[in-house]
């Protein structure tokens, strides 16, 4: 009987073949340590190259340390972050900005389908302009959102257009970015620095690599010292070629974006499904790899004693399923026999 | 052509095969994320048992982190560590002890062969009693120590008496704990917490594994709380497995000890050799696996023009040669032959 | 002509006579620093029979201070408080907490009249119990609170019993503790540690001091190294005696309470007059020193006009008029006087 | 009888008349808050045309909190800051520096007569240029030095030099400034930013005033946003005017002048006393207003005996005596005459 497959997170995947092969790969012979070796010089490359642009690239482990140490690039600890109310860094990274930056001030924002907009930024930052009230510096967006919608390029643009007026910077979190690139069909500058974001956490994990996230500078300015910062904040890997040499195998031949959209097209599969199940209720389009639904709490319960793992309590409520490079459509349709069988 | 090994670091050596193996085991089908997974499980209990204690494990991603996690674990931002002058969380951690308690200071304290004593803790600990000055709370000791040498378990008690007797809380770094025990060949618990230990680093990536280290608290009342502490601080890997798994393979059958026994005997190899060598000068008893030795100028040069890789400011002064678990006897004979070359 | 009197804050009133002349007092001769001094040891004395307890006693330099290293000594970096949304340690510290704890994360709750519930208490802290967000650690109460009003002391012993039930300590923000003392008539022991508050920032400098507010533990085991804390984090008076001194002048004869008295009643005066000006509105009991009030723009330009100072963005909008201990019923009517002629 | 005076410290001495006299002016009637009182303007400019530039000044409560904040303005937390191992930011501060920036290292250089060296800070930066240990940003001189010396101009600006060409800042300590100036009988701008120091940590409690220092920034583009940093750290005084007023009465005439030149000259008697004492021995040049010298044991035990206050373990040992703006000739004397008792 094959192990059954679960929705809980995009992390319950594995490594992805593509990856695991470039990580056996890199573990030939001695190589220098602490990113002086020719994995991480070539990744770094192959992402300038993928960005269209000369950027600075810092791999670090996780997606927390990811965020938390680009926002306290740009912040110092009396300035604020702008988010989103369901923004990863706000909900569940246990006060990690707030720990790398010694206190900035996370300010919360409404919008509807998880986005942020720019009426509500301006909203945030025009609020306050005493010393009492930590002092606006940074717009995260979080692309492609934790409740699974996208921001179209125009979108990040306004609200870039935005904050640079205002004087602030630009960051994305971008654990699932694979997936709203595959979902917008558009070069990765095009929701990026060009459109306005001056640095993007590009999610490795959540794609099929082991450990690890790339930290995006494309504004050169800003990640001065940036390698001291990840020394100091022990997230820079002695062994790097292991966090590196696996981003080369998703990278070569758009891996990435086929796993990306693979992940997409399972999400659909489901919403289609769900939207045939009487009383489920789709709670927010589904435009990137994550289904949330509303359902009633005995099929709620019955799903988890058929051994179905999800969360609850993510995002705006409801039931989250998150696809990943590896579900299958048969997990998907097994899911879906499921929900009908509970709900009829 | 065989690639050039190379003895700047024991972290510039890959994944030993058998943590490969253990780490290609682990990527199968789903498994919950953040340590809730069996792998996770399965190892901790794994080094409950090797310690012979109940202990609390954590794993985090790299040595800084789990030395500063720790350290903070045990102190207030206004609390200070003793620690040898030559100790890693002084000299090479770029702050990261400081960075992670808020503020906390080191107290470097000399000694000879890398080792603290209890006198040279006591000098520090009672030089000051006022609130201008952070209070001591911590010792930390280095086993195998920066410059390759190895406390006996009755130095390490000694320590731990003095520390205790004071209010003071006892730290292990244990990034080589492995060559320590193989040198020492006693059980691990004779030199941790039989002897005072509160908490052990215990190193993982120069032993062989890809990446991470495990944080032991052997005292569980300093452990209250410490999963959130990692997970703030960016240091709970979502795809933990991929963290835990590779320890099962060094676990099994003792091939930890194998290892470190293996670098440690190319270390005397290497030190035999030296010591044969005119104008050559061992700078410290060779116990675990480094080998420590002061050069003419032609020679550093020299070897350096010959491709070798090797630290020349690490410790006090001279030249590091670092025996990892993959050192080839050949290597080691092609290194002394070249000095024998350059020095003749 | 007499100086005009604003009501923009009862920090924009001078010493008190009764303060002024302690501090005067105190400036004879030598006296031992950082606080060794006898006047500093008087007042801790006289704080404790005044609270009627064996209570430890700092004195800082200000409210957020006081606030925050008492915060600091309850919390570790990943833990949160749940405070009122519009407490001051949320929106006029400038994310004063959140620095000297390294990133506890606030918890604002909902509340009529600016107090909280235990009801909302609870609410926020069973919300989430995964290491993905900050673990609950303290409720902080404002007595008296942001918007002038009082918690009873029974409220805040049903707050005290649920936090303690769910493992939280509890901390009062008195920088305005001696209206709510005066307006209530009880013992100062009764709205605290008989109310299960293990901690309390008792405001000076609002209550007539040049500087300084006292840090009150209830719990003594809560302040261990709190001097040390103090010291690090620069609120260490080198000239304690003057920060201390002060207060002996308005613990002395009930003075504070006198004061306290007074502010309130000049509220009540100002409430009073503004109930009969047409088109004003009272958006809160006035329990305390403080006056909240609805008004239409062109009065809130017409006051501005004739010279007036007071807030409009403190608390949950409106104007905010506070009454101190210098406050003359001629000021009152006079502001009464113009707000009249601007509603007409 | 009289009052014994004490050499303990400058900070035993309570206010100066002059200061007294502007602490009281500055009580009356209402004032804006948080430095927006004219007091505050007055001394402002006032300070800006003592250092004949147009500095940015900020008030703040103590010593330790302006250096911290100073320094933290110029470093980020993986920064590091060179000083002299005698520094007070480094011996008696408690960690202040590192707390506030949350990690700096403070990296101790030696120097004779507690002075550093351009030699001393260019081999301290030297050292290493490796992101394993942090780097430098920062050189700290303290003026006039914890040892009682004094720098002179072109010493200042040796060692700007020096740090200017290795980008590094320059922060001066001046505690006691006062005593500098007017031992060197220049002009404060010439051993400031004309000597190519950015920030001034000015103080004012040692000078005669009841509480506060004054931080000065002579390189502008470096204090932005200071205010906000002030306010998060707790350092922001609401009744501003009752820390600024006096630096008006010790501003005008040249008083702060007058009374560090009498400190110096009480220095002057009690050193030349000194040297005819058989048996004690000047440790350092007298050149402000700190004497130390090396007494015998019994001397000492002796002095403590008659009730004399002072410290042994400030600075490299021996008795430390400070005079300060109100020491008396006959003080110097008595204890002259009691340490000439005690030596017979």
């Amino acid at each position: 009987m094959r192990a059954m497959q679960h929705f809980a997170s995009d992390n319950y995947a594995g490594i992805c073949p593509e990856a695991a092969a470039a990580f056996a790969a890199a573990n030939a012979g001695h190589a220098p340590a602490y990113g002086e070796d020719d994995w991480t010089r070539r990744v770094s490359d192959r992402l300038r190259a993928l960005f269209d642009t000369d950027c600075d690239v810092y791999f670090v482990f996780n997606g927390t340390a990811a965020n938390s140490l680009a926002l306290a690039a740009l912040c110092q600890s009396y300035h604020s972050v702008v988010c989103h109310e369901l923004a990863h860094v706000e909900t569940d990274e246990c006060g990690g900005p707030e720990f790398f930056s010694n206190g900035s001030k996370l300010l919360p924002a409404r919008g509807g389908n998880g986005k942020l907009t720019p009426a509500a930024v301006l909203e945030l930052i025009s609020r306050r302009s005493d010393v009492h009230y930590p002092k606006p510096r940074v717009v995260t967006l979080t692309q492609s959102t934790e409740v699974g919608t996208v921001y179209q390029p125009y979108e990040v643009a306004a609200i870039s257009a935005c904050a640079r007026e205002h004087g602030l910077r630009v960051h994305m979190d971008g654990a699932r970015f694979a997936n709203a690139v595959a979902a917008l069909g558009v070069a990765p500058a095009d929701i990026t620095w060009r459109a306005g974001v001056d640095v993007l956490c590009f999610g490795g994990t959540k794609m099929g690599l082991p450990v690890g996230e790339a930290v995006v500078f494309f504004d050169r300015t800003l990640s001065e010292d940036f390698a001291y910062r990840c020394k100091q904040a022990g997230q820079l890997a002695s062994k790097m070629r292991f966090l590196s040499a696996p981003w080369l195998g998703i990278l070569e031949g758009e891996v990435w974006l086929k796993h990306a959209r693979h992940a997409n097209a399972m999400a659909q599969r489901l919403a289609a499904g769900v939207q045939q199940v009487p009383g489920a209720k789709l709670l927010f389009p589904v435009e990137a790899n994550g289904v949330f639904c509303e359902l009633p709490e005995h099929v709620l319960t019955g799903l988890r004693e058929r051994g179905w793992r999800f969360y609850t309590f993510i995002g705006a409520g409801g039931a989250r399923f998150m696809c990943g490079w590896d579900t299958l459509p048969d997990s998907v349709d097994a899911l879906l026999a499921d929900l009908r069988a509970l709900s009829a």
